[in-house]
């Protein structure tokens, strides 16, 4: 940066006292112009203002320019250079407004380079604080561009993303399936689906990406991508996969590994059928487990199986849990044990069992439960689904 | 904000006088510390250092405390009341660095009041802005790791899109094919793949999501995820879509339209016989059409089609070109256009095949003909695929 010069002005009617501090000044270093009145000031451009004013000034003078000063930023101190012909004289002067008083009688050229200095220093603190703050300023303004692109950019996604969920509040006969998600940031590498299938059977799966944002959420797409291409394979009869949770987890493991994103997840799938009374489901590391709820009490459901994307050779069984009239299922990704308060993660399961069964089974219930309104910072995606059934 | 009192020194050795001056600020709401000497100023708790200090001092007292004070931010200004035996007396208080003077003899109370005011006010300016800056400081790093993470994210998330292109400079035979990539944000909606399929043909396309970022980025997932069913489809011999350029669009069409993202894009894609020397494509209103050379002239490849993934009853043809030895085919994303400096389409696309007759055609060479390493900011994604034969 250039420093340009710092600027005095000298105010003296007596010329060769004034050519003579003028000469002083400007041997140090100093810009300095010369003045005769203190008016004179209101005719200096903006951009040649004084950082510090030296003048021999009357206490009316002094007034005047402590008046015309006023709107300045920094303001300019005036130093006055006097006569000091009584005490009184003096205090006036200040009280007009004077930063510093200089005898000009006998003058002490190291007094008046003091009271110079004096006054530079306030002058250069203020510049370099005002310098600072503007550098701030610009900072702010630029980070916050570049953060609304940014916020702009991932909420698009988050619509794309959240137009790929399923409506919310389904209902398939007396089977209703709700859901809430809550993403870390604006995109999310959890994911579920629940779909219609036939007149008795619904299906379900609820993934959760490894990583959480974006790269996380490119999986979400395929996800979908994948059930909708089997829902509409049966749909042709070209293919049953979507009956058969462990064919699901099967085709996306290998899916996942031929596009090659270096992202795995762990999934949960299910059918629900309500002429067999029958839940069928297929686990891929999915953790917690889901809560099954008989009407009397809540358990986790029984079963394990590989994390889906990672290895070739993954195969996947098949569980079954006969459906007891008026049953729940709870299933959540393990985003929500990072906010549940307990020391490891056996009292985690033991507190979310705790929470279900002390609760209703719709989404609005288990979001109170879970206190899930009042999180001030998500460290990992939740998403909770609730599949109920209705006895009347 | 609760503001806190403004906390005025009174140092007078004169208990009678200091009760009075205590009393008097007291009196006006500033909360007001006494001392008998400047010394004692030494023992106060660094959190209850007086805004301003108004003291009788004699020039020496006033040399201590500027001393003292010198390390405070902001540094106190002292006011001295004092007996003015001689201007002598008072030029030297100042010198000794006091803010401004005024006679205790015959008290003039509204000179004193206004000699605080005015320093009162100086101090006021640099706590207001000290509060700013601290602001801005706060609001600068709350920022900064608000776009860190962000940043973070779509690194992450680009990483795992950059994994989904193909590997820069395949050979296929005498067929070379390479690539560059300059996304807008991190994530692309520019998406292309080129891969073998079988000893004399070669597949290609390119698409050019609408928007860009995130959002766009899912999309080039979808396209990944068919292509490689396609190429996988053909090595099972389920299907020859893959090889057949108006399906692999229809394809494209039915699954984005499917999977309803709301998105939908342009897409051009090919297939070179180097048996047959014959060039395929289908055109999914990609714009700017391919540039083709012959090894004598370039031109733009002719043909149309409607956008992918807008309407279902979209059909797409099949046009033809034959392969003269030593071809080269180069596709570009329209972002490109919004950085070549012409007035009209039709003067980009004469600027653009003028730039591609006289370059060369490796991804080098055409990144340099049009300047793309010089752009300080890309509104759209660019991309560029050059296909060129090699002669020997």
């Amino acid at each position: 940066m250039i420093q340009s010069k710092e600027h005095l002005l000298v105010i003296d009617a007596d010329s060769r006292s004034s050519g003579w501090l003028v000469e002083h000044f400007a041997a140090q270093g100093f810009e300095v112009t010369a003045a005769a009145t203190p008016e004179s000031c209101a005719e200096m451009p903006a951009n040649q203002r004084p950082d510090v004013i030296i003048g021999d000034l009357m206490p009316e003078g002094v007034a005047w320019l402590t008046d015309f000063l006023e709107p300045f930023e920094p303001r300019p101190p005036v130093v006055v250079l006097t006569n000091p012909i009584s005490t009184d004289h003096i205090l006036e002067t200040l009280r007009a407004g004077a930063a510093d008083v200089v005898s000009k009688v006998a003058l002490d050229i190291t007094a008046l380079d003091e009271a110079l200095a004096r006054q530079l220093e306030r002058v250069r603190l203020f510049k370099q604080s005002k310098r600072y703050r503007q550098d701030l300023e610009r900072t702010v303004s630029e980070f916050k561009y570049n953060l609304d692109e940014l916020r702009a950019d991932q909420r698009a996604g988050r619509q794309v993303q959240m137009k790929m969920l399923p409506e919310k509040g389904l209902r398939f006969g007396k089977i209703s399936i709700d859901h809430c998600i809550k993403p870390s940031l604006y995109l999310s590498g959890d994911f579920f689906d629940y779909y219609h299938i036939d007149q008795h059977r619904v299906g379900f799966y609820f993934a959760d990406v490894s990583g959480h944002g974006a790269s996380s959420a490119f999986v979400t797409v395929l996800l979908k991508n994948l059930s909708n291409r089997l829902q509409r394979n049966i749909r042709r009869q070209s293919s049953d996969d979507i009956l058969h949770p462990e064919r699901l987890l099967a085709r996306v493991n290998s899916e996942l590994l031929e596009t090659d994103l270096g992202k795995h997840l762990t999934m949960f799938a299910g059918i629900i059928d309500t002429e067999k009374r029958m839940l069928t489901y297929s686990v891929g590391a999915h953790y917690p487990m889901p809560v099954f709820c008989d009407g009397k009490d809540c358990s986790f459901l029984e079963g394990r199986g590989a994390p889906v994307g990672l290895m070739a050779q993954a195969h996947y069984k098949t569980f079954e849990r006969p459906l007891p009239p008026g049953f729940s299922i709870i299933i959540v990704s393990d985003g929500l044990f990072e906010v549940l308060d307990a020391p490891s993660l056996d009292a985690k399961e033991a507190l979310m069992l705790e929470r279900v069964r002390s609760s209703g089974h719709t989404i609005g219930e288990l979001e109170s439960v879970f206190q899930l309104d009042a999180l001030s910072e998500i460290p990992d995606d939740i998403a909770i689904v609730s599949i109920t059934e209705t006895l009347v």
